[in-house]
């Protein structure tokens, strides 16, 4: 299997993270894909490419216009703001708050946002960009004939919705590639998120659509962030009623039940018959994982990984979260190995 | 003018802000109501009451039930999950979010908060009910016959929403002082919102309604907190259309222009005739103040003082914010002062 990578990842570097009132250090943080992309190394998995260089257009295809210039823009008026920290939303706008009238940094922070655990920093917008055209990279691999491919990607991307970034996300990269299968002939598409948190950016991005399907497994968001989104009764709206599946579960989920859920999942998949597969490859189910719930081994990611190439679709792999940064590398390239094999 | 004040505000002793992308000492501060008090026995400006008991209803008459269980029980639920920074909101339902499913304390922060500025820790509901207390003290004075009394509250209120915490309020004790009126059979309330930040939350409180009247003047939301609301063109809804008004100001603004805003709000008073005049008091626009961009000096608290005297309405004064802590007393006191002589 192919691998696309950038290392301007790096770029991405933040100090801070507001986590349980503190500002910490990030668990999303550069060294994350580095391992992945030593193990890659070390496995063999397959050649490591560069990212082309795709048009800004395909990011616009999901992201409201607006939304995409305050994260290229949103560093410097920052900076000249003055602010000492990184910039995190400190006010967002109620319900009723109507439409967009102040153009201050914070008041766009805080439009432009789900969530205060992220503080957009240095870098950042190039960091996405850059994740951005891994994920198309590795989808032209993909939509050229190959079986797979494995998208390093690095920020993660699907908890950022059309136009808004948090949860560590800025530019959903498993939308944009979807977006790119339909946009060069495609008729349906489905995502599989099996990060260990609901991809609630992507879920909203196509939620009113029957072309993409977008399944879930994930922590019960009655405990487990993002909290207000990821409940099994969301299955869609309008057109896209019945092309939303959920799978929430609980705490101290041990493979077996995780894997029943896949089954499940891959079922519902083969039923829609899709052109193409994207897994947005969080591996945060991790029983050592420092902020998820779930007791995977990194056996069970071999395992797995060979249970998804059952689908027998065209794959793209695109990496999300895992923050048990040591083994990291193992489990990511074990779902892939194991896909490889299965 | 008699003053009721409680020393439990000294319970909101929070050690962290969200301020610029860093965790500071907060401005909200018990040196803040200190000051006040010892100006206020300094200059002799009347008798200091301690606060009688009012029932919790009153507070009901306001604010959402759930949201009052969730201010009692924040801090322990918080600290049970085992978070070691104070409860600060990382997340926030979207406007699509739907109904209220995740009983987790990170959920009910994301609900029940407007900003995530401002941190829950020991003592911040005792601190609010008694500042809440305070306010309905002083409201029976002057119900009782006293011309004006002075309600030396902290925490402040205005920002504070039927639902919603945020910019240091969790109780709004202006709206609860004029219900209060109300249900002791007034017919019409003005509150007159002279903080430098806009009284969102009591303007959102009373939006639909026509038997309070809410006037904020405040620094220009284009470019100051709270950003979303505090527009000249926001006027009330429904019923209340025509009930709020508001008078944003730019940068720099300077007495005579500010004075001029208020004379405009104080003929609209004068046309509603009112049976009672809540003035949510904050002396933050001062010229020195660290988080404001007005600048008024301390004689020009002493004249406008005098100037709401005008009114010659039965008033009750809220201490809001004002975080100019050596000169808050004074500047305090001279609008008080101001009002007895004027």
């Amino acid at each position: 299997m192919h691998t696309v990578y950038s290392a301007e990842h790096r770029l991405r570097d933040p100090r801070t993270e507001l986590h349980g009132g503190e500002l910490v250090a990030p668990f999303e943080c550069p060294a994350r894909a580095e391992m992945v992309l030593e193990h890659v190394k070390q496995c063999a998995l397959g050649p490591v490419l560069s990212p082309q260089t795709h048009s800004l257009d395909q990011i616009l295809r999901i992201h409201d216009q607006r939304y995409i210039q305050f994260l290229q823009t949103c560093w410097n008026d920052w900076q000249a703001a003055g602010y000492a920290g990184e910039a995190i939303p400190y006010i967002w706008p109620l319900q009723d708050a109507g439409e967009f009238r102040s153009e201050d940094i914070q008041a766009r922070l805080g439009y432009f946002a789900l969530a205060s655990d992220t503080a957009v920093s240095d870098g950042t917008w190039q960091a996405a960009l850059a994740s951005a055209q891994v994920a198309l990279t590795a989808q032209n691999l993909v939509a050229s004939g190959q079986e797979s491919a494995f998208a390093l990607c690095r920020p993660p991307g699907h908890h950022a919705t059309t136009d808004r970034f948090g949860g560590y996300c800025f530019v959903n990269n498993a939308a944009i590639v979807a977006q790119a299968f339909l946009d060069q002939g495609a008729s349906r598409v489905a995502i599989l998120d099996v990060d260990f948190h609901h991809g609630n950016g992507t879920q909203s991005i196509f939620y009113g659509r029957s072309d993409v399907m977008v399944l879930s497994l994930h922590g019960d968001p009655r405990v487990a962030f993002p909290y207000f989104t990821g409940y099994a009764d969301e299955t869609g709206s309008g057109d896209g009623e019945g092309f939303t599946a959920n799978y929430p579960l609980p705490r101290n989920t041990e493979f077996d039940q995780w894997d029943d859920a896949l089954t499940t999942a891959l079922r519902r998949i083969a039923a829609y018959a899709p052109d193409a597969l994207v897994i947005s490859l969080g591996v945060d189910t991790f029983i050592n994982d420092p902020i998820s719930f779930f007791r995977l081994q990194s056996e069970h990611f071999t395992r797995y990984g060979a249970r998804l190439a059952t689908a027998k679709l065209p794959t793209v792999f695109l990496m999300e979260g895992g923050y048990a940064t040591e083994e990291l590398g193992l489990n990511t390239t074990n779902v892939l190995r194991g896909f490889e094999g299965g």
